[in-house]
């Protein structure tokens, strides 16, 4: 580790006023996995009834609670979400299943739940084994001590974060309003070291598990899918929604789009908290001192949007140009050609902070850098492109490539 | 440009000895598109039954030399190269067709051949127009100056390449000597600013072109496409390969395997110098201060193999931890399940340096650091990875990510 690490210049000032959702109580405490004693377990219960929702990574070596968390999903019920921070329990053989099963009973203890109604995270160190009842013993004094403090949940899931992240908004379901809070962990996307990303994100909606799981799996594909700090994904990924049914909402039918399930503003405020967090962990991005917001359009679809947008905002070339504040749309046109979608070099074109920098396969007549130069300098860079062959669009977001990546991930030993 | 950088620590001691290849004439000369004033232009002639083979980047927004390249390269003739550096002639529009066009036409007429027996390849600057007679002009002269000075020839092609690369081997067809020469250029995998991969490949050998198109599309495969640097693609990668038919060996016949036509020993001396080429490019690696050796067994194909050897090479975390002589095993883990490729995480085993360090899924027993740390010290690291579900293997090359590349690529101004 590389010990204490300077807060993002990108970081919001404060944690946003989070609105407490009926149903969901919380506590965290501190089991000793943080080399600085600060509080690393967050346990949460949820009120009879409530239904759940998750993705998780990708990764086929994923961790054993990853693999818990997908055979459990399937029944849609969270009573229970027990979170570590300072070991993934990832490659770590059978051992690490036992620790799952141990904290799982233990919850489920606590709560007076069945066990595949409880759900488990785990980020920090890869392949240390995680002793079965570390985690599981302090759950009985946790559930003594549930409470409301988001602030604290947010921070116990912390581990190279320089920021705790939470975010929260309001939406109506049938004209009645429902709240949506969420919290966050993650920065260096995504080191299986200490930075896998997390997010739990509660709703006091009363919403079926299915629909639940559409609302999010559309989420997450413009936030959480759209973010990337250096393309590497963690063993232990896990973004999990859960509704409480506390609002009083007409319970949406399934079936259909969410739009005639009367979930419109539901999505709404569900992607926009989710686009939130997710631009909070680029901020967080080990080394970040720029965000960069890839806006492409005139793509063939929207998901070979994303590829080119993410194919630019994963190349080193271009985020350490973005870091030496050049506005190198060379390096552009290079990540264009090796996303392996379609595009037709002479049809491209690139905006850089607003200002037209190249069309139709060359610079344009007359460019003047000053403007872009200036923007440049900005805490928050904008990058346009345009196919120029279709309507497909995406907005990707990541930052920039800076010494601090390199100091904090290779200038330590562990 | 970062100006005139130390020479790599992994470059070799001095440029080898290199066979001349009878029927290949050439010269440099200096046509001020380096800023230093050193030679950026490379002029060579070949004789008539020369046969060419390619192959070329992957983007999908091509330099218009490429481009040119891949059009006349189905007449499988080579009469002449003209390669420049300083300037890429990449997304500079029409003007970019006229300039190719007129180089062509300057080197056909100073060689007497046809334009499609003419190829072209320029390495440097993105989207900065290349005037129509910048590099034709010099034509005439270099003609004139026609020799056999390899080594002028691979320093000619240089950009942020802070050592000249070139290779030599020998081999025999039907009982007949063979020599092959090459030079190659590329250093930060692959900057479209000044680093673009170039290699040109020369042999005396009687060989039709569809075989010899054959062979270095096997050869490529092992060497070429089995490194990386940062992942990135340039515009304008070109590798050619010329067989000037002078060493009386008997003519392969087409169709059927290399082995039946005699080119076995040919294909390996090959493989060897395309392997040799690539390795030093990677050695140049921007910032490398250790070669990387991933070694991948057990998948599902050599392809799957490769794929996952990439994954690991391009992983940020693992370059880094390499930077930082941190033997950390689990970032090989993560790097392995981001692939995608097929993986079981309880079969996969790790070696560094020789010494196994995890195995069926977690850290080997009684695991002793001490040897494998001392290895990480060295300057060329050996990682080796079973994934333990099938017969796939390959072996890929990167280098280190250090705080080098940072400088090199975000501490100047364009």
């Amino acid at each position: 580790m590389a010990g204490a690490l300077p807060r993002s210049p990108l970081a919001p000032e404060r944690l946003p006023d989070l609105a407490p959702i009926a149903g969901v109580r919380l506590a965290a405490a501190a089991c000793g996995l943080k080399k600085t004693g600060a509080p690393d377990v967050l346990f949460v219960a949820l009120d009879p009834g409530t239904t759940a929702a998750g993705v998780f990574t990708r990764s086929r070596c994923p961790s054993a609670p990853v693999d818990w968390c997908r055979k459990a999903l399937p029944a849609g019920s969270g009573r229970a979400v027990v979170v570590n921070a300072g070991n993934a329990n990832a490659f770590t053989g059978k051992a690490g299943v036992v620790t799952v099963e141990a904290t799982v009973a233990a919850a489920a203890k606590e709560v007076g739940c069945r066990p595949e109604e409880v759900f488990v995270a785990s980020t920090g160190v890869i392949g240390q084994p995680l002793p079965a009842d570390r985690v599981a013993r302090h759950l009985h004094d946790l559930a003594g001590a549930f409470g409301t403090d988001w602030a604290a949940a947010a921070e116990a899931i912390r581990t190279t974060d320089t920021f705790a992240k939470a975010a929260t908004r309001t939406a109506t379901i049938g004209g009645t309003p429902v709240a949506i809070t969420g919290i966050a962990k993650g920065s260096g996307m995504i080191a299986p070291d200490m930075a896998t990303m997390l997010s739990f994100v509660f709703t006091d909606a009363a919403i079926p598990a299915p629909l639940l799981q559409r609302a999010l799996n559309a989420a997450v594909d413009q936030s959480f899918n759209a973010i990337t700090v250096d393309g590497d994904t963690s063993t232990s990924d896990t973004l999990m929604l859960f509704a409480t049914a506390k609002a009083g909402n007409p319970v949406p039918s399934e079936g259909g789009p969410a739009d005639a399930a009367g979930l419109a503003d539901f999505q709404r405020a569900l992607n926009d908290l989710t686009a939130d967090l997710a631009r909070q962990v680029v901020c967080d991005g080990e080394g970040a001192q720029k965000l960069i917001t890839i806006a492409v359009s005139g793509a063939i679809s929207d998901r070979s949007a994303r590829r080119i947008g993410l194919a630019i905002a994963n190349s080193p070339l271009v985020k350490t140009a973005v870091a030496g504040e050049d506005a190198n749309w060379g390096r552009i046109v290079m990540a264009v050609g090796k996303s392996g979608e379609p595009a037709d070099r002479d049809r491209l074109g690139i905006a850089i902070g607003g200002v037209q920098v190249a069309q139709g396969g060359m610079v344009v007549d007359g460019y003047d850098e000053a403007p872009v130069a200036a923007h440049m300098k900005t805490g928050s860079i904008d990058i346009a492109v345009d196919i120029g062959i279709g309507r497909g669009r995406a907005t990707v977001w990541t930052c920039d490539l800076t010494h601090g990546y390199i100091s904090i991930n290779a200038d330590y030993r562990s």
